[in-house]
C-alpha cells in the first residue's frame, strides 16, 4: 500500500528546507551505492551542518504525523537526506538495500519515504516511478507532501528533462516488516478509529483483542 | 477457545439417539487406541446399523449449526461415535491423535467435539476435564448440548462414580489449523455480523478485506 | 504485481466471444454476492450453453499462455464468466471472496483475472480500479488483452457513463498463495529464462537449487 | 496454559508488601488506559518510594522462581505494580496492550502475571476471570500466590462486592511469543527434568537436540 | 538427515530385480530432463512390463519398512524406476525438481531415495555424491540397501569408470516438507519408542502432546 | 551446509596462537557444561591474559574473512576459545546450547566454528564428527583452516588416541537463523558475484530485488 500525505511539512518548513538546500554541500549520489552505474544524482554531504538541520526538520515532521505513524508502525527512522536531480540526472530502476547502517546498528528498510520540496511545475520528468510488474505507479508530489511506499519494490527516477527536482528521502524500519500484514493491522486500526465509538463495547473489545494479538504475532 | 452450544440437538434427536444407543452394539474403547492403558470405556461398533444411524443424526446436527460452522470453520468432520462410560469407567489424560483415517484419507483433528446425551443429574464424575496447565476447564453438558474445544489440549474423563455417561464424540479438520488464528478470524466474523449493518460501507469493506486476506494467509 | 498480456485471445476468439455474448442469457450480478448493495452489473447465466462455450474458450486461452503460467503458477482456475456493464452499471469497491466453490471443492482466489472484450473506445467510465492505499492502478484493456492482479486487493469498477463494457473474469488458485513469495519465484524464473544459457553451468544449477527449494518451502 | 504458583512470595514478603501498600500513594487506574471507561481501580503512583520498594520485591520474587522461569522463558519483565480494588471497583473485560514502554524500549506482553496479596476470604467478587470463548477460568489466589496466564486473552475483574482486593500485576516478554510453541518447549523441558536421568544417554541427547532446535526456530 | 537402511530389499528381491532389469527396455535418461546436458544415463521405459513389475516390488519394499516410514513420514511415493549407468555414464550435479507428475497430480519431492541393486565391488566410480557446501557425503550401498536423503540437496553421480551401476530411484512427498521439522518429529518419535515404556505415564503423555501438536503445526 | 576455509589464519597467526596456548591456563571443559558427563577436555581460563590475546586474534580472523561473512551472514560472534584434547580426551555426542551469554546479552548459536591449530599428523582420533542421521561428516583440518557448520547438528569429538589436538571454537549468531534460508541467500549472493557483470542490467536488478526481499523476510 501507498500513503500520500499532502501536508507532511508546513509551508514554512518547505521554505526553510529549500533555503537550507541552497547552503548545503552536495556530493555524488554514487558514493552511497558505488556499484549502481545508473545512479546519477547528488545527495547531501552527511557532514554538512545545513544539511543536518534539514534532516532534523524532516525527521521531526515524520515523527509528529499521526497518519504516517498509523500507516508505517515505525520502529526506527533513518536520517532523511536531500537528493537533487539537475537536468539530465536520473536514478535507474533499483531496489533499496534491505539493511542500512544507522548509528552502528542495522536498520531494516521496510517503508521508503520521499518528501517533495520542489514545485512539480518547476521540473519535467523525474517523477518517482514504482514498478508493480507491468503496471507502474507514478508520483509527483506538491511541495511539503510525502509518499510512503514499500521498500520491497523496484523503483526508478527517470531523467529530469528540465528544471531541478529537490526531494528528501528516508527509510523506515517498521514493527511489522511484511507489507500485507502491516496493511491488515493498519486497516483494522482505521476501522477502530472510525467506528469504535459507534460500536457496542464488547465488539470494540473484540476488535482490540484481534489487533493486539496480530501485533504480537507479527512484530519482528 | 471453547464453544458450548446448548441446543445442538433438538429434544427429539436426543431421545432418538438415546434409543438408538440402547440398540447399538458397543465394543471396547481400547480398540481404537490399544496402547493407552488408561482408556476404559466402550464405543459403538463401527459396523452397527443403529450406531450408523446415530452417527448420521449427529453429523447433520453439527453441519446445520451456523454457530458451530462460524467457530470451527470446518473442512471435514469425522464420523461421530457413541462413547459410554458405565460406573467405574474412565479415560485417563490423553491427547487426541493429530491425524485420523476418514474414508482412506487423513483427517487432521483440529477441534474436538463432545455431544452430551445423558442427563448430567443421572451420573456422577465423568465430566470432561480439559487441562490448561495448572487450571482445568470442566464441562458437564445438558442433553443435546455440545462443546467444541481445541484437539491440541490434554484432556481426561475422570471415573464415573455412579450412573452412566453417554456421549457422542467427533473430530473436525478446520480450514484454519492454528487455534489462535482461528479464534481471530472467528472474532472478526462476529464483529462483522454484529456491527456490519451499522458500519459505514467503506469500513465494512475494510473489515471484509482483512477477513478475506487472513483466510488466504492461514488456511492450510 | 500485475501482469497485463496484450494478446491473451486471438482476434478471432475476441469476435467469437463477442458473438457468443449476444446469445448468452445474463442475470443479475447480485445473485453471486447478494449482500453487496453496490454491485450492479449482469453476469452470464451459469446454465446457458453459449456462455459455457465462451467460458471454455477463455479457460483454454489462459491455460495455453506461458506468460500467464509463469506469473500465476496456477493450481486451479475457476470457470471464466461474462460480466456486462450497461450504461450506469457499476461494481463498488469490494474484495473478492477468499474461497469459492469449484465443482464441489473450495478454490482459494489468489490471482484475479479480467479479460477485456469490448473496445475501450466504445464505452466511458468502467475501468478496473485497483486501490493500493492512496494510489490507484486503473486498467482499461484492449479487446483480447487480460490483466492478472492480486485477489487480495480492494478494487472497483466505477459506473460506465456511456456505451457498454463486456469482460470475462475468473479467479485462480496459485501454488504459491503469498503474493510477495510468488513474485520472487516468478522473478527468479525470469532470470533463469533470460540468462540461463549465458551462465556457467554451476551457477545455473545454483539458481535452480534456489528456485526448487523456494517452491518446496512456499507451495501450499 | 496457566501456571499457578502457591508460594511465589514468602509470608514475610506478603506482610511487607501489605505494609508498603498502606504507605503507597495510589492514583486512578484510568491514567494508564484513559479510553477504557470500564476501568475503575487504583494503581500505585509510579513515583512513590514505598511503591518502588514493593515493585522491586515482587520483581525479585518472579526472577528467582525456577518454576516461573521454566514456564515463561522470560526475556524482560515490566515493573510490577500494585492494583487496589475497593468495594465497587472493577476492571471490565479488556485485552492487555501488545506493547508497553519499559525504560524507553518496547516490551511485548506475552505473559501476564497477577500476584495476590489480600486474603481471598477478606473480599468478595473481584476474582480474575479469563475468557476462553464460552468457558471462563476464574482465579482467586491465596496471599503470596501468583498466576501466570497468556496476555493474549480477554479478561476481567468483576466488581468487588465487599472488602478490598490488593494485588500486584506485571507483564513479561517471553523468548517465545507464541503460546502454543512456548507450551511445547516448556513441556519438553519438564520431560527432560523428570525423566532425563533415567533415560539412555543417547535418547537424552536426542531430547536436547529437539529442545535446542525448537528454541532457535521460535525465539523472536 | 540421511537414513541408510541395509536390508530394504530381501536377497530374493534383489535377484528378482536384477533379473527384471535384464528384460526391461531402457531409454535415454535425458528424456525426463531434456535441458540437463550433464545427464547421461539410461532409465527404464515407463511402458515396459518387466519394469512395471520391478517398480511395484520396490514400492512395496519402501511401504513395508517401518524405519523408512518413521523417517520420511510419507504421504505419497513416486513410482520407483531403474537407472543404469554403463561405463562412462554420469549424472552431473543437479537438484531434483520440486514437483513431479504422479498420475495427473503434483507430487512434491521432499525425500529422494536410491535403492542399490549392483554389487558395489562390480563397478568403480558412480557413487551418489551429495554436496553440503564444501563437504560431500558419498554413498555406495550394498545390494538391497537404500539411502533416503533430502531432495533439497545438490547431488551428482560421477562417471562410472568400470563396470555397471544399476539402481532404482524414487521421490517421496512427506507430511512434513521442511527437513529440520521432519528430523525433530522423527527424533521425538524415536525417543518415545525407545524410552516410552520406562517413562512415567504422565511424562509419556507429555511427549505425545508435543508430538501430536508439532504434527498439526507443520504438516502441509 | 558446511564451509571449510583453508587459510582463515596466516601461518604467523597459527604460530602465535600455538605459542599463546603454551602460556594459557586451561581449566576443565566440564565447567561450561557441568551436566554433560561425556565432556572430557580442557578449555582456556576466560580470565587468562594470553588466552584473551588468542581470542582476539581468532575473532579478527573470522571478521576479516569475506568468505566467512558471505556464508554466515553474522550478526554477533562469541569469544573464540582454546580447546585442548590430550591423549584420551573426548567430547561425546552433544548439541550446542541454543543461547549463550555474550557480555550480558543472549547470543543465539546458529553457526559453530572450529579453527584447527594442531597439525593433523600430530594426533590420532579427535576428528570433528558431525552426525547427519546414519551418515557422518568427519573433519580434520590443517593448521589455520576452519570449518563453519550448523549449530543445529549433533556432533562429537571422539577420543584422541595419540598426540594432542588443539583447536579454537566459537559460535555465531546469523542474521538468518534458519539453515536452509541462509543457504539460499548465500547461493544467490554467489550467483550475483560470479555472474553479475555478465548479466543484463535489468536481470541483475531482478536478482537484487529477490535477495533484498528474502533478507527482509527472513532476518530475525
Amino acid at each position: 500500500m501507498f500513503l500520500h500525505i499532502d501536508d507532511l511539512l508546513t509551508r514554512d518548513e518547505v521554505s526553510t528546507l529549500a533555503e537550507l538546500a541552497r547552503h548545503t554541500k552536495f556530493i555524488s549520489g554514487r558514493l552511497s551505492n558505488p556499484h549502481n552505474t545508473t545512479k546519477n544524482n547528488v545527495i547531501q554531504d552527511p557532514a554538512d551542518a545545513s544539511g543536518k538541520q534539514a534532516s532534523q526538520i524532516a525527521l521531526t515532521a515524520i515523527q509528529r504525523s499521526e497518519q504516517a505513524r498509523n500507516f508505517v508502525l515505525p520502529r526506527r527512522i533513518a536520517i532523511p537526506t536531500f537528493l537533487r536531480y539537475a537536468q539530465g540526472m536520473t536514478y535507474g530502476a533499483h531496489v533499496d538495500a534491505a539493511f542500512m547502517n544507522l548509528g552502528g546498528q542495522l536498520l531494516r528498510s521496510d517503508v521508503s519515504c520521499t518528501i517533495f520540496i520542489s514545485d512539480p511545475d518547476s521540473y519535467q520528468g523525474g517523477e518517482l516511478a514504482i514498478y508493480l510488474g507491468t503496471e507502474t505507479v507514478r508520483v509527483r508530489g506538491k511541495p511539503g507532501s510525502a509518499v510512503f511506499y514499500p521498500s520491497t519494490t523496484l523503483h526508478e527516477v527517470p531523467a529530469v528533462t528540465s528544471g531541478e527536482r529537490l526531494v528528501m528521502i528516508t527509510f523506515i524500519e517498521s514493527q511489522i516488516p511484511d507489507q500485507m500484514q502491516r496493511d491488515l493491522i493498519y486497516t483494522l486500526n482505521e476501522v477502530r478509529a472510525l467506528e469504535g465509538l459507534k460500536m457496542d463495547w464488547s465488539n470494540r473489545m473484540s476488535l482490540e483483542f484481534v489487533i493486539a494479538n496480530l501485533l504480537r504475532m507479527w512484530a519482528r
